[in-house]
């Protein structure tokens, strides 16, 4: 069928197998092609199409409530849900997100981009139903990496506990991004490989009936041994004590094993966990045979080949972070690095390859990750916890209370920072500073290039007076000529990177070239700017702020990041501390709202922090200077 | 023997059972008097005494490391490393921190307050001693409340996998502050009554034995049958899957049973879990039969009757609010109430009692809380999850990308907000206006009294356009008369409460006394200030801020809450922003570094918010203005 004639999901309802087996085809071959041009979540929803399938023929979307965890895999529901016209401007600018959004259709009831939020947002649905004596069913569908965020833990703990009626989808792919690492994981494993429990509960019945009659003390834990049948029986038995019915394993391709299960499941009392087995990238062998995570997201690819389409340019700032941490973890010991689930896109797969035992992955985990660090920093170690500005939110109690208010030395590599483009609203790094900058003791930095940032990499390894944040953007440096020595820069210094007398750009990181710009534009018209490569963020470099007051120099900051709370707002703060009252300041950033999906261009276009934005800015500033002085 | 002759905990190795025994009696006698003049953590420390003598005994501290999580039952610790002199000071200003302390002792290897930290923490150390070879042991113990906090779950996750060397004991007293919730504590709950492992491994040897061999399918179920052995005994099946070797349960007050398990434990190999079975408040009559945790953590009482010491005075602001959230549920079905293991603190349990199907305790699990909150709201409930400004930190992912981003109708009743006073750095609520104000779509309010506080919680239940919070300090309010009709405070509109022209103080809450103080020593000088109650703090009041900045008049921002990126800087933002650059603007707040423990008043006077230096602030800002006009 076309799937670009498909507006709603009913059609489902009159499907046979065969038909959904043609229609699981056609979506591959749909999704297959459609992101060899725009790049996406391949591998994932390759994974999930049966499923989708299934889910949509067995319930009513939207009365009947799919929540998608983390969301990368909601491509196919898009699809059914009338969506595939516009899997052409796929996590492009205005056009299709690649997560779920409630603003696109009344089938997405939630929206994510985080893992591990599914759980608790289907308890609230749930419970809101119980109060309103609806009767709609609620199906979170979450993966075995989101699973083992804390969050979803305390969730199932709550849902378990509570007995609510719940349909849980364990999309199991034995990966996050990379392998999937933890405790569980290695128990799910047990469980895909153990059978399934009505099976094994037969067997199970007959081998009792076998055991003889016991007398005396042996009688009660025989009774015990006949109670415990579903304890014998392994698989479900860690989701089970939790509270939970355990369905499964159940094949994630097989049309009727899944739609046998989850009608059962939907029929049962209380919370049922459904532990389906997926194959990541099922159908296509490139993704199929992925063990790296190549093809979890992905920009365009050649179909035939599956070779990666790669633009060439100069090294990422990532590779650039682990390259510097590698080199200087030669000689210092105590260096140790940390990722949450993500060593390929922070680069420390590659530390990993060299020092084994000196990279610990701990899983989707941000707060066990961050207090850890801590842990090892009361012990002499430097840990390093290369993480995304964006899912480091996840560990701000931790960075209060653990780790600033100790003012232990952990070394916070800040990736991802401003915006990332593509994965759009859940994804900016935009809010870093303004959550940073208020914790006592904690010190921010930012390069202007890749090889100042190999400086500051050093700088925050060699730190020790307490926690340091380096915060570099996604994406390629300049390919600026890298220093041989390693040196430190220091701490609430900046550096000027343009003279001017007319007025002082305060600005950092990716917003430098946007100032350059905009002073060569200023120049053609007389106007001398200063552009000052604000560096270090926390601490500021009073005796520039002071200079520049006496002066009565007027003053521009501009940042690729949230302006409430952020770097103009620190410059304005020391300003009037240090009763400087009538500096003119103005502050160019990210406005107090959430920026959608889009390239990194489009987006500043968006909010206005273009270069032609910051002459204009400028020029309305120097005449109010001058009629005040 | 004198407790207060102990300066380390070395004479322990000498003690015998009934040596420790007569110790014990000695501390709990020492506790429950003391405590009856300071207040303090009587319960759970009265619950650990037996086990913090056994530790001390078996091991080597600070060698090896004990790390208490929460870490309120570390008096006993305390005692035991020479700290028994300065328990007539304890959670007193400049006096004995009520939590482990790194500057008191080098026995406190690890600083606490919330919970769940102490699994992360203890991997930290563990990892760094493997790396450096040495071979200290390392020994968090936590409480089952704690133990479902996400991050702790996160870390038995971590910890099971990576098979770290670790005595984990867990403090099973089937409470947190309240009775424990979730399906965690409940299947402890069964472990408690299943006996222990050994004697039943033994029963069971016998019994398997007595099953006759099969052939054919069924052999491959009784092999199975027979290697599941660790599945048939139940107990620490939970554990046993996530990794850890199960010891279990244990009574807490048998020093034998203690002392047998710990040192098997500590001679295994990997991570242990030592489930031992302790009684809240042990020893005490009044503590032991404490069904709701008054004796959790209290002030002064008298030993004989066990009566607590209550000091008359107006309602609290958390019962202010509990009574206005039941009012309005009555007539609005929408209303429900979320809480973080904290029913009493926060005074839902009240609301419980009249509305049992309406209220959740989700147990130490603020992320999930957060989140389920998010998933009601978009089912067109109204949910008021109360929590405290410190414990909300553990949610600001979920802010950021649930709730806000998502603009959901989530009512934050932010309680203890300000300084808390003898519970320390650890809980003063001084951050929450820093990172919820620079999230979008949030909006902020804080009343001035206990009736300001009922017509905020009536607009935060009316407010339909995305997240609010209102945020109310700790302890009593005023014994202001209550309006009888509940009222919505406009959003955005500020409050005159004094006039006067020479200057505005722009402030809010616990601060409003202060500067009406101040006025009143200023009036006698001819100085006229203006006090604004800036009780919207997201968003300000543009009009009357504007109006400020016409008549050029100089404001001072007073506020009980951090200084960076706090309320004073929404203000600064806000005149630059619009382009009102030569306002005289001087901010009061709490500056950049914790704050550790006293009474509000003395740690007020410490970081020098007083209305002598309200006052002198205004004095000083007044002549620069004279110079500039």
């Amino acid at each position: 069928m076309d799937l670009l004639s498909i507006k709603e999901p009913t059609f489902l309802k009159e499907c046979s197998n065969k038909d959904l087996e043609d229609l699981a085809e056609e979506i591959r071959s749909f999704l297959i092609k459609n992101l060899s041009s725009t790049g996406g979540h391949l591998g994932p929803n390759l994974g999930v199409v049966e499923l989708t399938l299934v889910l949509h023929q067995l319930f009513e979307s939207p009365k009947d409530k799919f929540i998608w965890d983390v969301g990368h895999q909601a491509y196919v529901h898009k699809i059914l849900t009338g969506r595939a016209g516009q899997f052409d401007k796929l996590r492009q600018y205005q056009g299709l997100c690649g997560f779920p959004k409630r603003s696109e259709s009344i089938h997405d009831v939630w929206e994510t981009g985080h893992s591990s939020t599914s759980l608790s947002a289907a308890m609230g649905m749930a419970l809101a139903r119980d109060l309103k004596g609806t009767d709609e069913s609620v199906i979170p569908v979450i993966g075995d990496g989101a699973l083992t965020g804390g969050m979803a833990l305390e969730a199932l703990n709550h849902i378990g506990h509570e007995q609510t009626d719940m349909v849980v989808i364990l999309n199991d792919n034995e990966m996050s991004i990379a392998p999937n690492v933890g405790a569980i994981n290695t128990m799910l494993g047990r469980m895909r490989t153990a059978g399934k429990y009505q099976r094994a509960k037969d067997d199970l019945e007959m081998l009792i009936k076998k055991i003889p009659a016991f007398g005396g003390r042996l009688a009660a834990t025989a009774e015990r041994v006949k109670d415990s049948l579903k304890y014998l029986l392994v698989s479900g038995m860690f989701f089970e004590e939790l509270g939970f019915t355990y369905l499964g394993p159940v094949d994630g391709h097989d049309l009727e094993d899944l739609k046998s299960n989850i009608t059962y499941a939907n029929k049962t009392k209380g919370p049922v966990l459904v532990h389906v087995i997926t194959k990541k990238g099922k159908g296509y062998a490139p993704a199929e045979n992925d063990a790296k995570g190549t093809w979890h997201g992905l920009g365009p690819y050649k179909i035939e080949s599956g070779e990666v389409v790669k633009k060439p340019g100069p090294p990422s700032y990532s590779g650039v972070f682990a390259n510097t941490l590698k080199r200087i973890a030669k000689d210092d010991k105590r260096v140790v690095a940390i990722t949450a689930a993500m060593p390929g896109g922070t680069k420390l797969d590659t530390f990993a390859a060299e020092f084994p035992d000196r990279m610990y992955d701990v899983g989707i985990a941000e707060q066990h990750a961050t207090t850890m660090s801590a842990g090892l920093a009361t012990q002499g170690m430097k840990p390093v916890f290369a993480v995304y500005s964006t899912f480091l939110q996840r560990g701000y109690d931790q960075l209060v209370h653990d780790v600033c208010r100790q003012n232990l030395n952990v070394f916070f590599a800040v990736d991802r920072a401003g915006l990332v483009g593509a994965d759009g609203e859940t994804h900016q790094g935009v809010f870093d500073i303004s959550y940073l900058r208020h914790l006592p003791n904690m010190k921010i930095l930012n390069p202007k290039d890749e090889n100042e940032l190999q400086h500051m990499i050093y700088t925050g390894v060699m730190h020790d007076d307490g926690p340091i944040a380096v915060r570099y953007p996604r994406g390629g440096g300049f390919g600026v000529k890298m220093d041989e020595e390693l040196k430190q820069i220091p701490l609430g210094e900046w550096e000027v990177l343009k003279e001017g007398s007319d007025l002082s750009i305060l600005t950092f990181g990716t917003m430098i070239p946007v100032a350059m710009e905009a002073a060569e534009q200023l120049e053609k018209k007389g106007i001398n700017v200063e552009i000052v490569n604000a560096r270090s963020i926390k601490p500021l470099d009073d005796a520039k702020l002071t200079e520049l007051a006496k002066q009565e120099r007027p003053v521009l900051t501009l940042e690729e990041t949230a302006l409430l709370g952020g770097f103009g707002s620190a410059v304005l703060e020391y300003f009037h501390e240090n009763h400087f009252h009538s500096m003119v300041v103005e502050r160019m950033g990210i406005p107090d709202r959430y920026i959608e999906h889009g390239s990194v261009p489009q987006l500043l276009e968006e909010i206005g922090l273009t270069s032609q934005n910051v002459a204009s800015a400028v020029e309305q500033m120097l005449p109010r200077k001058r009629q005040r002085a």
